[in-house]
């Protein structure tokens, strides 16, 4: 329904900020919609996020890391299933109360993040709304054809594998609640800004069986794995690998290692691959510059279950979150 | 953020829902990312647009129309650029009001229009919002390497073409109104329901110079197409082909007619070809069951000029609305 003149200056500054953000194939942000030239023997992979001020997000987050999150998120989701990113689509729904500093701050981050990864804005849509801000965004990346890799795969007698260290998310959303510490805003800061493990998740496709990001917890994302596997696995508490902040944390309270093992947010690579394809992961994970580290093995049956150092079995009751 | 298992119920509802529209590509709605298998030699062409409840639709319009609404809308946009449709994400930002009933006729509305325009769902997201109703969809088609159909690439002595009947939807949302009269209630469902040009659209690229979708108003959006151009163009104002409920209004109401020039959401075709192209836009019209109408043509200069049967200059001033 037209508008007529609302807001229309801040809908012009959008032009003057989003338009330099636009790669060749957003076409100058004039036509109907943008361009993708996936190369010959390629698959293309298509994710999308949406996200509300107030429930994914606080009103006061800091504008650009609410842009870098939202689109890490999605590239998360690019290399989770072998991909390489070539550029996304972004939707705004604006309240009033959002003005010029918040946009020119959300910009900011985009382009940060664009050249971080090598991507460029390719369209979208702006549109006012009388509710809280809501950003949805596109992310498109290509894939050797026929080599994506999927949940479903993993066979019995492969090892799971996790990337980076896990935890930091659940435990930096407990630090910015003030509910544990976290002097050096380490663990706040891998909540607020994952980092999309691309370089490692474009190597896997013919050599991990099945695998994706942790967005709802390690127990319940290897349990999505497991399903879409017809297969169990099993984890050994004592392998998964761990920051220093977290490490400190847990042995000080030992109960928030089921934040650990049930937390979401950490955006790290979860995946299976038979024992052989060891040397190859050893030659991505350096290649990469990130640990990957052989914290379980998959099993006939299902779901995930989590023994410790003494063989007990310490699974969670609840595998993790589910995001709204 | 986690919300815990809120509303849990209404999202295992739309698991429920929308698997069914999922195609191959959607991968059954559980991996991390769609799939698009793009033929080799061809584009990809994407585009995304985000609807507000109480903005761009009524919160009691009926579900199953602003769900197809809104999926045709992004397939005008394909149309508009030579593209066929491959599939589509759709994101939902669900406030508490929206039961299931809603949903249900939400993807009744869908499944409808996925087998008209033979696509299907790839992926997408689902949120709550403690606001209106938010919706976005991505869709992607292809299109043959480099035969995009732009807005920017009309020439002096082209001729100006648009499919279809002009004013539908003006006239329909002021019907809706109250404001016309509307009997047989052909101009509301026009404006309720467009019918993206995708036939026509696809056959375009290659034949005319130039072309988009009307959906901010014929002189806008020819406007535009002349600006990307570098040109301008003149149409003649009894050249430019009405509906007869259109013509019967206008007859009664000349005054109508700037509603015809500058109301939006026809969803026709406006493009730009040269004239010896005619007898194979003749073939494509025919092909495709829609009308296509010569109203003018393009010359050096800018901006459009609308020109009534006796060669008066009848431009409106406002050219049409933007859409928010």
């Amino acid at each position: 329904m037209p508008e007529g003149s609302r807001r229309l200056g801040e809908f012009e500054l959008i032009g003057r900020l989003f338009a330099p953000l636009a790669g060749p194939g957003g076409l100058g942000l004039e036509d109907d919609a943008a361009l993708i030239e996936p190369p010959d023997g390629c698959d293309l992979v298509a994710t999308k996020d949406m996200t509300v001020s107030g429930v994914h997000f606080l009103p006061d987050d800091p504008a650009d890391l609410v842009a870098r999150k939202l689109l890490r998120v999605n590239l998360s989701d690019l290399a989770a299933m072998g991909a390489s990113p070539q550029g996304y689509l972004l939707g705004l729904s604006l309240p009033p109360e959002i003005g010029d500093d918040w946009l020119i701050a959300f910009a900011a981050g985009l382009a940060r993040d664009q050249a971080e990864f090598g991507i460029a804005l390719l369209g979208g849509d702006t549109t006012s709304t009388p509710g809280p801000l809501t950003l949805s965004l596109t992310a498109l990346g290509v894939v050797s054809r026929g080599k994506i890799l999927r949940r479903a795969g993993a066979s019995p007698g492969d090892a799971v594998f996790v990337s980076g260290t896990i935890g930091d998310g659940a435990l930096g959303l407990l630090a910015l609640r003030g509910e544990v510490e976290d002097r050096d805003g380490y663990l706040a800061g891998r909540y607020r800004l994952p980092v999309p493990r691309l370089a490692l998740g474009g190597g896997l496709p013919g050599v991990a069986s099945a695998g994706l990001d942790i967005s709802d917890g390690l127990v319940a994302d290897l349990g999505h794995l497991c399903a879409a596997s017809g297969m169990g696995a099993i984890i050994e508490a004592a392998r998964i690998p761990l920051s220093d902040s977290v490490r400190r944390l847990v042995e000080g309270r030992p109960a928030l290692m089921a934040s650990v093992l049930t937390g979401g947010d950490d955006y790290e690579l979860v995946f299976s691959a038979p024992p052989s394809a060891v040397p190859a992961i050893e030659t991505l994970s350096a290649r990469a510059g990130v640990a990957v580290t052989r914290i379980g093995s998959i099993e006939e049956g299902e779901g995930v279950r989590v023994r410790d150092g003494e063989g007990r079995d310490i699974t969670p009751e609840v595998p993790g979150f589910r995001h709204r």
